[in-house]
């Protein structure tokens, strides 16, 4: 299903539509992606190809983006989604996986809808997306080592501090929050609370 | 209204139902609310009796402040709210301030409803009693000075720091973040925003 034919088409593909420093990222991300399902027993092509795909839609004008996520989401994202590419592109993403390349795996497609913002009790190749795109070899902010050992040990430990991770960028750029994102951190938290007692 | 005699009787109240480590924090928040009420041009006493009271319901059993807080709010605050007490003592000393005494000033009550969580849009005096709890004379935290001098210059950066503070602590102690916290904050981020356009 998820074939060397169609990993190149998708990468000719991205190559002409991103720029060069976004199409490394992807690559880099595809990578990691395929390290970490290695790592915890998931599908490394299916995780390999939702790596290729998390930003198709990254760098599209945001009415176009708008445009893509409302084929597959119809008026059901949050207005701050909605509003903003930064959030967004994922969802859109989707969209492009099954018009383009005829995409039809649910548990791929959530994995590009929530590699930004996450979402509560996600499957463990949605973990795997949101993590590989932090830690692919590719990215240098402080803390990303850390976030790399502990992507190496627990994927749940790695995806709290992944969004710890945005939340503190964000209070340091003096930027809002997505509420989202906590609502969604905080389920991890209670999961694992009530996994303990 | 808010004269010697009241403040008198809340601090010999509070004397007997607080600790010794509170009541000390107390007095310290009171003193830091007449301060910078003082400094932004607020009514003094009513920061220093706000201060005297934004406590007082904190260290009851949860049933009591849930009973405390229904008798002035209904069933309107949050789940998360009613259900912790570090967020709803706030509330319940609104019932303390009305009941015990005689307090009807709108402006303080929200001022203690508000100290913990923040709030959309708040007052001088909300902003004055959350600040003066993080910067009385007793606290010691990593960035309390830094909140001090802030404090000092500009109201609302030093309130933005306030809601920086704790959501920082909360991502360092693993702890889930109270959803309200952040949409307080967003809020006073797109204030400014607005303003400046």
């Amino acid at each position: 299903m998820y074939d060397e034919a169609l990993k190149q088409r998708i990468k000719e593909n991205l190559k002409t539509t991103l720029t060069g420093h976004r199409y490394k990222h992807v690559l880099g991300v595809a990578d990691a992606a395929r390290s970490l399902a290695r790592r915890y027993g998931g599908d490394v092509d299916q995780a390999e190809v939702a790596g290729l795909l998390h930003d198709a839609a990254k760098q599209l004008p945001l009415p176009e983006m708008q445009d893509l996520a409302r084929k597959s989401f119809g008026e059901t994202l949050p207005e701050a989604v909605m509003a903003t590419g930064s959030l967004l592109h994922g969802y859109a993403a989707v969209t492009i996986a099954r018009d383009t390349y005829g995409i039809h795996d649910d548990d791929l497609l959530a994995a590009l809808a929530h590699h930004t913002t996450g979402a509560v009790h996600m499957s463990r190749l949605e973990k795997i997306i949101f993590l590989a795109d932090y830690i692919e070899v590719n990215r240098d902010f402080d803390g990303v080592d850390r976030l790399r050992a502990l992507a190496a040990q627990n994927l749940d430990d790695a995806v709290l501090a992944g969004y710890d991770s945005t939340i503190t960028h964000l209070l340091e750029q003096h930027k809002t929050i997505f509420v989202g994102t906590v609502v969604n951190r905080n389920a991890l938290i209670l999961e694992h609370q009530n996994r303990k007692a």
